[in-house]
C-alpha cells in the first residue's frame, strides 16, 4: 500500500476522463497537481523504544517480528482518514509508533500484550490500516511508547463448517484472500467494503464495518457468531451458537471495540454458497423521495436485492456527468429520461445475486414492486458501471488531493420516518459551514444500505482546500455535520467506526452511564490503559 | 395467575383424553390426585421490611404502591420453574419477598433504585413472573431486605412509528395487551413465547427469549433496536437505530441483563404488518435425521415458514397417542403413513403468515423443497391442533404434578453439525440419571428455532416424582442434561435464559474473563449489588 494514499504502486488510479473539468467548473479548482513528499522527506521522531523493552518484544516474536525502520514506521503512522493523508503527503504526520510488531499466533499475541502492560508500551491493533476515522493513530495515550501489532501473520482461514456455513478466520486474514479461499470452496462471506481489497477481517469485527453487498449478507456484526481475543488481562473466548439466552451478549462487547479492549484473533463467521449468479442494473426515479419510499417498502417486504444504493439529485448529477454525458449514447439517455419525466432524477443500483433461478424470481418480484412505486429500469449499463469501480473511490480521493481538493465521505443510519430530515440537515450544515469559509462545497448522498427500519445515508463533500488550514477546514465540516446527524435521530457511524474522529461524541450516543459501563470493561480488560489510547472511550 | 401453578382460576386446564393411561403405562404414575396447599398454609417469614424503609419506598409510589398482604408475598415467591411449583405445592416456598412495590413511571422506578441502594434493599424486578429458571427467586443477597419491583403499571404503548415500523412500549406491558394494542392498528411483534399469555415485553427482553414465531419474525433480541433502562447508578438510555458502528453495542448488555443491572423501562421494538392470512399444516419425515436435514436446506435457501419445528420419534410417538390414536381416522391416517414409509416418523409443524400471496408463494416453494427432502404433507390438521394447544403445555404441567409427575425442559442451540450428537447426548445423560434413580424417564425433544447455521432443541422429560426428594431428582437430571449440552457444543440456553438454575455454568461458556467483565458493568451500574442477587453472575 501507498504510505501516502490508497492502492499499490503499480495500480494507476485514473480519475475518469471528465473529472478535471467538472472540478474546474463546480469547484474553481485549478489544474495545478501537488503530489507528496518523497519517503525520505517525512518527519519522524526517533523511535523511543529503548533497548530492554526491545528487547523483552523480540523475545516473542523474534527479531525479523520487529521493525523501526523508517518506511515501516511511515506506513503505520496513519491510517486513510482525509486529515491522515493531508499530514502524511506533506511529510508531517503526528508521529509514529517507536517499533512494528508482527506476531504469528494468537499466544504470541497474548504474550506481547502481557509484556507491553508490564513495560508501560500502547498498543495499537493493526490489520490493513484503512480506518478513515483515525482508528490507528499511534498515541500513546501517557505510556512511555507506542508499538503497532500489525496481525498479517494471522492469515489463515482455521476451519470449514460447510454444513454450518461457518468459517473460522484468523484476524489478519485480508478480504481477498479470504474470499479465493472460501470461495475455492464454494463459499463467501460476502463482505465488500470500499476498503476490501486492503481490510483485514479483523479490523472489520473491530469496527463493525459494512460492505456493499451487506443490505443482502448482513453487517460483520450479524455474520460473527464465535470470536477469540487476547487481552491484557488474558483470553477471552465465546463460542459460536446460532443464538443463546446466555445473558448478555459479550460477543458485541469485543465487536466494535476498536482495539480498545484488546485484540481479536479469531473469528467464527456465518458463510454463504458463491453465488451462481451476479446481475446488477440500474433503476431511476423521478426523486430522491420517491426512490427512497420505494426502497422502504421493498425493505418492508422482504423483495430487496442483495446490492441496493440510490443516489440523490446531487450525486446522480455528477455521476453521469463522470459517466461521460456528452457521447451519443449518454445524450440520447438522458433526453429519453427526459421525455419520460426523469430528467433530474436519481439512479438507483440494485445487485441480484444467487442461483439463478432465486436470482430469476427474486429480481421479478423485487423490479415489480420497485416499479409500482415509480422506478424506471435503466438497464444493466450503469450496474456493470458501477461493478467496475466500486472500490474505486479511494484512488479517485488521491487524485483530488494531488488537485487541493478537500474530499471527505461521512455516514450515518436513521429510521425511515427521520431520513429526509437529516438528509437535508447534513447537506446544509456542510453547504453552509464550507460556504462561510470561501470554499463552497458540492455535497452528494447515497442511501447505502437498507433494513425494515430504516436506512443508512452516505455522504461525500468535496471543496477547494485552504491551504495551510486544510486540518481546521475539515474539521469544521466533519463537526457541523456531525451536529447535525446527532440532532436528527441519526447514529454517529453506521460503519466507519468511532476511532480518534468520533470519539468526543461517543457519549451523546450513549450517554455518560453507557460510556461508564464500557469504560468499566476497559479497567477490567485493560487495567493498565495500553489498548489503542486516544480512540472509542477518548472522548 | 394461580400462585401455585399456570394460569388464571378460570381456566381448566385439562389433560388430553388419553394423558392419564399413557402416563400409567410409560412411567407406572398411579392416578392418585395431590394438590396444592391452600394459600393459608403457605409458611412465609414475616417481612423484614421496617417501619422507616417502608415509608421511604411509599413516599415514591404512594401507600398503594406497596403491598406486604400474605397473598402478595405468595404471589412474588417464586417464578414458574419446576422446583418453584413444587416447592410451592407443598406450601413451603424458599422465601418471599418482604414487599412488593408498583412503580407507574420511568421516574419512580429510577426514584425506587437509588432509595433500595441507600437502604441495603434487593430488588428482584418483576414483569409477569414467568421466569422457569429461577429468574425472580426473592433471594436478598446480603441486603438487609428484599422486595419485588413488579412493574405491570407500566403497561403502555408508547408510540407507533407505522413508517418506520417500530413501537415503543414501556416494560410492564403483557404480551396479549401489546398484540391487541398494535393489531388494532395493523401491526404485530410476532412475539408468541409459550408464556405468552402472561408475559411482560420488559421479561422478554431481559431474557432474550423467542417466541414460537421466531424463525420468522426474529427472537426478541433481534426486535431490539433501542431500550431505556432505571440503574442504581442513574439511567441508561440507547436510542433506536437500524443499525450502527459507534462502539461496543451496548444495547446487547442491557437486553439478557436479567435484572441484574438494573430495570428496563421502555424499548423500542421493530414489529410487522399484521399477517392477513395464517397457514399451518403437519408434514412427515421418515426420522428426526432426515427432517432436520430438511429443515437445515430451507433454512439456507430462505425458504422457512415463520414457524418450523420438528418432533423427534420419541415427542412424534406421544403427541400421536394423546392425540386420540383410537380413533377410527387416527388408525387410517396411522396405516397410510406405515404404508409410505413413514410409520415411526417425525412429525413437523409449518406455519406460514403473511399476505395471502407471498404466503401461496413462500409455501409454494418451502413446501416443494422439503418434499423434495423427504417430507410428506399432513394436511391442516395437524396445524391446528398445534394452534388451538400452542400455549398448553404449562397448563398440562399442572396436571403433571398433580399426579406426582416430575415434568420440566429445556433447551439449547447448536449448529447444524452437532445437532445430531447433541440431541443423543442429552437424551442420554436424562435417561441415565433418572433410570439410576429408578425413575425411567420418557424423553422427547423438537427442534424449535431454526437459523443458517444451526437449530434450536428443545427438550421435555418426565418421570415419576421420588417422593421427599424431589428437587434433589430434578437437579440431577438438569445438572447431567447441562453438562452434555456444554460438552457437546451446545449453548447454556437458547431461550429460557440464565436465572439462578444456570448460573453456576455461565462460567463455563462465556469464560472466565467474560464473567469478570460483565461483573464491572455490574460493578459501575449496581455498585451497591441490589439488583437481583443470586442470578446471572451468581455462579
Amino acid at each position: 500500500m501507498r504510505w501516502w494514499g490508497w492502492g499499490e504502486a503499480h495500480h494507476a488510479g485514473a480519475a475518469p476522463h471528465r473529472a478535471a473539468a467538472l472540478l474546474e467548473a463546480t469547484l474553481g479548482v485549478q489544474r495545478i497537481e501537488r503530489g507528496p513528499v518523497s519517503l525520505d522527506e517525512v518527519a519522524l521522531p526517533p523511535s523511543g523504544l529503548d533497548a530492554d523493552r526491545r528487547r523483552a518484544l523480540a523475545a516473542i516474536v523474534g527479531e525479523e517480528g520487529v521493525r523501526d525502520d523508517h518506511r515501516s514506521r511511515v506506513v503505520h503512522a496513519a491510517g486513510k482518514g482525509y486529515p491522515d493523508l493531508v499530514r502524511l503527503r506533506a511529510g508531517r504526520p503526528e508521529g509514529a509508533p517507536d517499533a512494528i510488531l508482527y506476531p504469528d499466533s494468537h499466544e504470541q499475541v497474548q504474550a506481547l500484550l502481557h509484556a507491553c502492560a508490564d513495560a508501560r508500551v500502547a498498543v495499537v491493533p493493526w490489520g490493513g490500516g484503512t480506518s478513515v476515522v483515525g482508528g490507528v493513530a499511534p498515541l500513546p495515550g501517557g505510556m512511555d511508547a507506542v508499538v503497532a501489532l500489525d496481525l498479517r501473520r494471522l492469515g489463515r482461514l482455521l476451519a470449514l463448517d460447510p454444513v454450518s456455513e461457518l468459517a473460522t478466520v484468523q484476524a489478519g486474514m485480508r478480504g481477498p484472500a479470504l474470499e479465493a479461499e472460501l470461495g475455492a470452496r464454494g463459499f463467501t462471506l460476502g463482505h465488500f467494503p470500499q476498503s476490501f481489497e486492503f481490510v483485514s477481517i479483523g479490523g472489520c469485527v473491530a469496527t463493525r464495518s459494512a460492505g456493499q453487498a451487506s443490505t443482502g449478507y448482513g453487517r460483520i456484526d450479524e455474520l460473527v457468531l464465535g470470536l477469540r481475543a487476547a487481552t491484557p488481562a488474558g483470553e477471552v473466548s465465546l463460542p459460536a451458537f446460532p443464538a443463546s439466552a446466555a445473558g448478555p451478549d459479550l460477543r458485541e462487547l469485543l465487536v466494535g471495540s476498536e482495539g480498545a479492549l484488546g485484540v481479536l484473533t479469531e473469528v467464527c463467521l456465518r458463510v454463504r454458497p458463491r453465488p451462481a449468479r451476479r446481475h446488477y442494473e440500474g433503476m431511476f426515479f423521478r426523486s430522491f423521495a420517491e426512490g427512497v419510499e420505494a426502497l422502504r417498502v421493498s425493505a418492508q417486504h422482504d423483495a430487496l436485492p442483495r446490492v441496493a444504493r440510490l443516489s440523490d439529485e446531487a450525486e446522480t448529477r455528477v455521476s453521469l456527468e463522470l459517466a461521460g454525458q456528452g457521447s451519443l449514447r449518454a445524450r440520447a439517455g438522458r433526453a429519453y429520461l427526459r421525455a419520460r419525466g426523469y430528467g433530474g432524477g436519481c439512479l438507483a443500483i440494485l445487485g441480484w445475486e444467487g442461483e439463478p433461478e432465486d436470482v430469476s424470481r427474486r429480481r421479478g418480484t423485487g423490479l415489480a414492486l420497485l416499479r409500482e412505486h415509480g422506478g424506471l429500469q435503466a438497464g444493466s449499463s450503469p450496474g456493470r458501471q458501477w461493478e467496475r469501480t466500486r472500490f474505486e473511490a479511494p484512488y479517485l480521493r488521491d487524485w483530488l488531493l494531488d488537485r487541493g481538493v478537500l474530499v471527505e465521505t461521512l455516514e450515518t443510519a436513521t429510521r425511515w420516518s427521520r431520513l429526509d430530515g437529516l438528509h437535508r440537515a447534513v447537506g446544509a450544515a456542510l453547504h453552509e459551514t464550507l460556504g462561510a469559509r470561501g470554499t463552497p462545497a458540492v455535497v452528494m448522498c447515497h442511501v447505502s444500505h437498507l433494513y425494515e427500519t430504516g436506512a443508512s445515508l452516505y455522504f461525500t463533500f468535496l471543496a477547494r482546500q485552504e491551504p495551510g488550514a486544510e486540518i481546521d477546514q475539515w474539521q469544521a465540516a466533519k463537526s457541523a455535520a456531525t451536529e447535525a446527524i446527532l440532532e436528527h435521530g441519526g447514529t454517529l457511524t453506521h460503519h466507519h467506526a468511532v476511532g480518534r474522529d468520533h470519539a468526543r461524541w461517543l457519549g451523546a450516543e450513549v450517554g455518560p452511564l453507557g460510556l461508564a459501563a464500557l469504560r468499566a470493561v476497559k479497567r477490567e480488560l485493560d487495567p493498565q490503559g495500553i489498548m489503542n489510547p486516544g480512540k472509542l472511550l477518548a472522548g
